[in-house]
């Protein structure tokens, strides 16, 4: 039976965060170059980057930089990343008052990131809210290693439930779910967001998913099918892990935006212009991506190069 | 709300014919020696080579000498594509009674691909069919460039459904759609699927999905969710199109184990032991192979190489 879709969805453009935080460090102008690229696209949801230690993650060192520019754009909502109140002070007097506080689900990978756990992770949410909102911005509370912790294993759904209502209660105004290792597949995707929202009735969920063995896009079509309308993409795909090479990052932009597209779901995000962005990200990051339609190109664009016995 | 998908699947690996179709021709001991590695992953059927013009398709022109050997695994099932008569002759006498007759459904793919009209490729169906029942074998039908066309654009899906008709009707056996250009996405795959169930009521009917736009795990997903439980994939997801450089073939093995038996749906194929016979093929055609499970290794797999902010 054909599926019942939302109409449209939202994507939120994380390349130039997730996508660039683990690789070389770039220059704040090829940044701008990208997001010149990107801004051309309809994209209107751009995470811009982080404000976290710049020596646990250098390529986010430019945050500041970057803030100062966006008002270039202002057809974008911007939005930035932190990991603690000190992120969220200085997303604020960056003119960023949108953030994502991301925190784990799952202790082992909450103390290899942040040295902090689960629980006082949780309770920080209600003074980044409220240093948010003094601001006029809006807390997202990303939950990440939401289906799989790398040391801990799977993350029971309830954990991810009750983190979700703890972040809520302390202000959080939504939440977002990460398969932060890319593990995550359809079934356990569906089962998680059928949970979160039976819990958390009217608050916006989103997803957040890794391709790296493959099943991106699907858990990507399964969030949109349990009626996720709010996901997040990396332009080309960027954003593998530096300690599996060649593995590959983000779900792709362009190959998401192919895909609802074509599955009659709106994205407000042009192709063409998606795919030109993919490239400008390669020459950016001076390697090749792993988005495979970057590569390929759409639809229209088959007829030169196809083959094909079967 | 959580799918409800069939308890189990079966995959047919193509990697020997349609992963290695476009490469550089292998030695047949190499291929021997990706069957080695393939036979212990638990797969139970394999497409083992192509009955087809050496000129045309360099890469299976040891097609006899490869049969010839296919007695040292008496577990697995083993089947050949053929395109016409004359091949489907020279697959019963090497002794693979079992093909896959491929034909497309839009004229311009067609007659690009075997200068013959769409209706007369279905009139050889009698033929073919006649040929390897008579040589005690099964002929499955795979109708090719089944939701798009490089040269036509889409296909109309009546038009697949008609085929699949005629195919059963002059002895086809059973059914299969090909996504020949990975273009497809989850909604199309469904909605033509489910218009060839109703009109073939019990017959099988099989899918075959190409990643070259990173959904091709996203419409396998769909495809059983909709209820189909024949899928081909290949090992490594070998076989990307020589004319897309560094786009992805089929499908990869790995990945769609990974995905299906996470989601409680039975593969009978050990996923260690297809990430290993991953690592042959790679070493078989002498590239990295696009697959990104068998880079990232499964689940259990992740400690060691797990970092991760979200």
């Amino acid at each position: 039976m054909i599926p019942t879709l939302p109409p449209a969805v939202s994507i939120r453009e994380v390349g130039l965060r997730d996508g660039l935080q683990n690789e070389r460090p770039v220059s704040t102008e090829a940044k701008l170059r990208l997001l010149d690229a990107l801004a051309v696209t309809g994209v209107r949801r751009v995470e811009l980057t982080a404000f976290v230690s710049p020596r646990a993650v250098p390529a986010m060192a430019d945050a500041e930089a970057l803030a100062a520019q966006a008002h270039r754009w202002p057809q974008l909502e911007f939005s930035a990343l932190v990991a603690g109140p000190g992120g969220a002070r200085r997303a604020v007097a960056a003119g960023i008052p949108d953030v994502e506080y991301v925190l784990s689900a799952a202790e082992g990978h909450s103390q290899a990131n942040v040295r902090r756990g689960v629980d006082d992770s949780v309770r920080l949410t209600e003074q980044i809210a409220e240093i948010v909102h003094d601001g006029g911005g809006t807390c997202e509370v990303i939950i990440a290693t939401a289906w799989d912790c790398p040391f801990d294993g799977p993350t029971p759904p309830e954990r991810v439930v009750e983190i979700a209502g703890h972040a809520i209660a302390l202000g959080a105004d939504r939440i977002s779910v990460a398969d932060t290792v890319g593990t995550a597949t359809p079934v356990r995707v569906v089962g998680l967001l059928d949970r979160l929202r039976a819990h958390l009735g009217d608050c916006s969920v989103g997803a957040h998913f890794h391709n790296t063995r493959g099943a991106g896009l699907a858990c990507a079509y399964a969030a949109v099918q349990s009626g996720v309308v709010d996901l997040d993409a990396s332009v080309g795909g960027l954003g593998g892990c530096p300690f599996a090479p060649g593995a590959s990052g983000n779900i792709a932009t362009e190959e998401l935006v192919y895909l609802l597209e074509d599955c009659g779901v709106g994205t407000g995000i042009d192709l063409s212009a998606a795919i030109d962005a993919a490239a400008v990200a390669r020459d950016v990051v001076g390697h090749e991506l792993t988005s495979g339609l970057s590569r390929a190109g759409d639809r229209l664009r088959t007829a030169p190069a196809a083959t094909g016995r079967r």
